[in-house]
């Protein structure tokens, strides 16, 4: 479903960031909506990723049951299968459950 | 008390970050309750914190008398026993007492 | 429990108020903590509440199962009972529960 | 769905605020998510909202279409029908869309 | 141009809010971009404006020379032209220039 | 040296404010700079106050000795008698001197 | 002490406001200082407060022993004694002590 | 159409930075107008940017469809070429669309 | 005067930090106040500072005459003294005089 | 003009900030007044710079015609030569002109 499109400007690292404030998936153990902030920063190699593909493929998870840390692990996984960057980075922000609220950060380098 | 889940992603190292800013105790001298906001920043090895333990953890110390110093250190000692985590940073920011606030930072590493 | 002294400014109207952001209680049908902001305001007649007692008498709530409304209501008629005001206002603001979080506000006039 | 319990303070006027910064419901247009924060504010007459009723009530809107005019219309019905308040506000603030976001309030009072 | 809809719950006297912060003409004098936001508030009758027209109506101003007082007061009265409102209120707010920044405000009450 | 260009839309009572966040002039005591904002709010009858010439007159204060309160009063003494409003009202606001800062605000009514 | 000058615009009715975030004075029980912001509001009728014998005003307060609602009351009392407004408020808004900060605001009207 | 003038000081190396918050162009794809605010850092060599000339380079974009990616891109280009600096930065900050918002970033250093 | 007691978790590297917002000395020049924050850093060695009497070491500098420059020094001085820290920071940040604020930083390290 | 005091703790190095948000002077192409914060950060060496004189050499540019970037440079080099720091940076903010902000930092070292 993630569609790209040729970087225009290969020759030179540069870095793309994505910020999506409405980002909402289900617990699994409970059903109950979890809400948080998505972003994706990364430097692209060949391909860029294309806003509205990516835009739909957040919409994915608004009725899927899936805990936070995997969430933002999957998400990686999933972005740097698509685009193969040179360096991607995801961050979720959690809003509050229970009193306490949670930021889930993951890295991906090529050359690791 | 504290309970765990297996890492999802093991193979990669990732941050989690759970702030609590309803932790309260009591001040072992006066008796008289402590406000203040606990972050645990981690990296997880083999075993990931369970939140709702987490939650029920801290609220252990709602009616215990401890001082600030003191409370950092145990959490970092509590959370490095149940989890194993590669990486961990407890941050105890306190309400103010007297005209000030007061801050305690300690981390841990697996390497050190 | 709850102090007052003589107003020392009787012959003028003024509003005093007292904001107490480390207010905590317990929800009857759980038992875990809830926190809140309760904000005190009022134009006295003969008495004055005194500020320590007053954060004695918040303190009494810390382990006491209290419903958000109830709260707002009880701490209204304790204090009007204390010092007999000429107005006066209770605000309790409580912390996100479930993604929500709710404000309950109640006055008292001596001529109503 | 929607469940109350009485009043505990009826012979009081006083105001009670529900705030769900976690709103999200569908376009009808474009079967896109929508996303807002929506505000309840009523004085109570015989009957109090049930929190976590309330919560429920909301979620309902998840994956239904319907325009921002009516979201907020129609909780206003809706609520009133549940509590019969004396006073009832709902306002519901929606996040950017096409460089403008929107703000719905409707206002009910018994009296009127 | 501006496209509108009926009233859906045109027997409530309720508030619609636009905000639009991404409103830019052109100045007379200079033919230089003028940068701003543009609020709309009205109370509707039997019509409501449709959104995505109120868009494309904003755009057209964006290679039009017009005077900050000027453009306040015509979009007030193509608005009201277009849906009849019971009241309505636009508010530009523009940013700065020469070191000084503007707010234009005008009103409609359809009784006066 | 004050200009002013023929109301566009006189039929209409409406509100026009100019903040001006870079005043100056000096103390009459010390010969030492004063720094403030001066805000114009106005509803204009036959005429409106032109920006440009508005900035030039705020720049004739630069290195002028004049105390606070006299500069809004001076201000509001000046622009009236440039326009003819039908309101007026100006707010000077001041940086901090001796550890205190100052606001002076001055209003003018036609009917009054 | 408090010095005063010509009102340089009698016959209009205007506000000024002095703000002193760096009054201090001292708890009569403890000896312990206290810290706030005091704010002056008035229209002036045939005076004006010299700005900095008001400062050296505030500063007789640093090394008395007061309470909060006195000193609030006493400044309104001195200032009025001194220029002799047409209307005067005194806002003292104190930092946190024991968990609680409070604000003491009391006004004067001349023909009250 | 870039204009530079002589660095007035050669000799050090220091930044240089200028912030455009009224970045507009078109998308290419919709030919909907885009906003956003586009930063420029840079440690000049031996000619700095004409500030008045960068403004109507800015300018050019109002008109002209060019993808988020390739506008930080192209202006990074067109300025090295303008003004050979020994590094430059350049980030495009823009404002949500769909929901999310986007930063792209590039940066040029000579000896690289 | 400054008392201190035994780290409770000497075999940890571990930051303390407290921040007194509440600091007042005397200009040696004027003899009038002057007001700052104050924030002490440190990883304690064998001791750490106790905070009562830090607050009434801070409290002795009310009504003394004393430099911006030398109060900052003079408390590290005094502090790394009292508990000899392996490392300590201290920043004092003072209000507005003459339109400028100044801030003052200090640190000590053991090996150094 | 700029007077300097002997560094009352030489043996340490230590970092010392001066911020003037009352900066203004002219444009020399225009004869505008510009307006901008700046800031004077230095470690000392024999020398610290005396705060008052400081201020008045800042009021010498109010009525000099000057470039953005000439100026900090001008400012560095005059402070230099004033006190032989071993290190400083001089940061200047300037407010809006033509839609754009600009800011220009430039630092010495004592060994470079």
């Amino acid at each position: 479903m993630l569609e790209t499109f040729p970087n225009p400007k290969r020759e030179r690292k540069y870095m793309i960031t994505h910020v999506n404030p409405e980002f909402t998936s289900l617990c699994p153990k409970t059903g109950l909506p979890d809400f948080g902030t998505i972003t994706v920063k990364y430097v692209p190699g060949k391909l860029c990723l294309e806003l509205k593909s990516l835009k739909y493929y957040f919409i994915e998870f608004r009725n899927k049951g899936i805990f936070y840390e995997s969430v933002t692990n999957q998400i990686l996984d999933d972005l740097v299968a698509a685009c193969e960057p040179l360096e991607m980075e995801i961050i979720g922000e959690w809003t509050t459950r229970g009193g306490m609220h949670s930021i889930i950060r993951a890295e991906f380098r090529k050359d690791k």
